[in-house]
């Protein structure tokens, strides 16, 4: 059972992953290329024919009404063969003198987005993107019910440098027993923002670089692409909804439409102006608030989803690491400049 | 002039770094790895003889009297000729819009280690890791009397996975004017720790360690080395006093020994163990306290300073960037135990 540990100086989770356990002396032979290697050398678990390599599928996209487990899928939903957390059992909270743990529990699924073993992400049509966006907002609104869960997070890692282990196109979703930390900042700053302005602070942002222009990498009827003010890294790109809204799973069928079709443009460019680099996405979305009153009342109105587009471009050093103070080469202005004026 | 831009949302500072700038058509070429190319097969500028291929000296261990400049010397310190942040001119901190900024005042200087080339730290004698600690602590005094600077960070990056762009080892210093977030965070968590139990947390971890014993890599008569219980990556260990002191740069000279001797060791098992890991190491001490009553008087009482040292084993996905919640396959009780009983 992996076990979740809390940093009682920062009151940060972690989680000691017992099920993708690395021993002390893997390291010593460099364990992780091998494994990448071995694995780029032989079959693909997420490519058709191969669908007993991976656990049962949770849900997959049958259009032509093929047999679950079997190919004729065009996206398939799937758990993760070496989960962070486990979904059965109880969170077991409990004290380890000055320290706090407690079970990880959790769900831990990959959403393999196409069946075809060679496209990746910025190579979909619009289409399929939204069929794709479509199964996140299920997944998620599914996860919901479950109540030993506070957050769920959608997230890709695309490449190696990015933390990708397998080639084939796929985002993974993790419902942790606990609102991440930063998700957490997130929400007391925009809930601070909001009790001193009474205005949501992404609301605010979008419409001063409206204003500005000068920020915009794009911008289509219901959502707007930016290279935000205080970017960590050259290229970080945010998505967000025009329209003031917490939680990504609620939106409807033309913003779906409208977000398949910006991240469409978004990752083209990406991908043909910095030579297909590696990186990764996170939505940023509400908490869960299934029984929550109090504090959590608030957030319908204090927060605003959004998605974090990171290409990792630099290497992060010491400094990044023990301060969480960044240092970016790059001005937003000039990546978001430079996107803007991109043929695609 | 580079300029510091602050996220109003987790209250995150960035530093804007024009000196170092990198255009948007940089990253489609590659330019870091080219850049790292070109110097691996150019001459160092590190090495004796090259002095006037760096900013002029701020000091040096020049045993044989030898002039600033110029060849001789064991250790020398040098302002960083990329720098991240200008030493000249005033903060003029300013709002833009809802956002706010200030100029990227500052300084970054480079401590090379040795005049050898091909030594790294894990080689140097506690000797010689005695003098560049000392000339740590110098340097931090110095630079702690200038007013601007809230925070001076002292840390290494080894290896191009670290964040290293130059193989000649060196440590690294930047005096920041504002205090990084995450030093923000401890000395929150310390302070609200020491206001419920009137004890400091750290104190009382070591205590807790002590006893435990499972998650000790090494100890002396002034320093423990422990693998956190809440350790965020494999191999993650912080070195600690046992006797509450809050700044590093006012260790003497007995606690300056028994600290090389310990960073001795563990470096030594680490690069044995681990096969020469990347890494990088960071100084967590109080913030400066020049003319800043109030708040900041706790500070003696709650912080503990501490060296972090993060061997850079595993790549970080998106998760981790998404949430600050990490995940850990190697439990910490297993690191400790492994370096504990290596033989070096």
């Amino acid at each position: 059972m992996p076990e979740l540990r809390k940093d009682p100086i920062v009151n940060r989770w972690v989680i000691i992953a017992t099920e993708r356990k690395l021993r002390p002396f893997d390291y010593g032979r460099n364990v992780e290329v091998e494994k990448m290697e071995e694995e780029k050398n032989k079959f693909c678990p997420f490519c058709p024919g191969n669908e007993e390599k991976t656990p049962p599928e949770i849900c997959a996209l049958r259009p032509d009404g093929s047999l679950p487990n079997k190919p004729g899928w065009e996206i398939r939903v799937v758990p993760n063969k070496y989960p962070a957390l486990r979904i059965e059992g109880d969170l077991n909270k409990k004290g380890v003198g000055v320290f706090d743990a407690m079970n990880g529990i959790g769900a831990h699924e990959v959403i393999i987005e196409t069946s075809n073993h060679n496209l990746q992400m910025a190579d979909f049509s619009v289409d399929h993107l939204e069929k794709i966006v479509k199964i996140y907002q299920e997944r998620s609104s599914d996860l919901k019910k479950d109540n030993r869960f506070k957050y769920i997070m959608i997230f890709k890692n695309f490449g190696v440098e990015a933390g990708a282990s397998l080639f084939h196109s796929h985002t993974q979703l993790i419902a942790t027993p606990v609102t991440p930390k930063r998700v957490k900042e997130e929400l007391a700053g925009t809930r601070w923002y909001y009790e001193y302005k009474e205005r949501c602070i992404f609301c605010d942002i979008i419409n001063q670089e409206i204003e500005k222009g000068e920020r915009i990498a794009g911008i289509n009827e219901s959502f707007i692409a930016i290279a935000p003010f205080a970017s960590r890294f050259p290229f970080e790109l945010w998505i967000l909804p025009l329209n003031h809204n917490p939680d990504f799973d609620a939106i409807g069928s033309k913003e779906r439409r409208n977000f398949s079709e910006i991240l469409h443009v978004i990752l083209k460019k990406l991908s043909i102006g910095l030579s297909n680099p590696p990186y990764n996405f996170i939505f940023h979305t509400a908490p869960n608030r299934f029984f929550r009153p109090g504090y959590w009342q608030t957030i319908d109105r204090d927060y605003h989803w959004h998605l974090e587009i990171i290409p990792r471009l630099t290497r992060l050093g010491g400094f990044e690491w023990g301060t969480g103070f960044y240092i970016n080469p790059t001005p937003p202005e000039e990546s978001a400049q430079f996107l803007k004026e991109l043929k695609i």
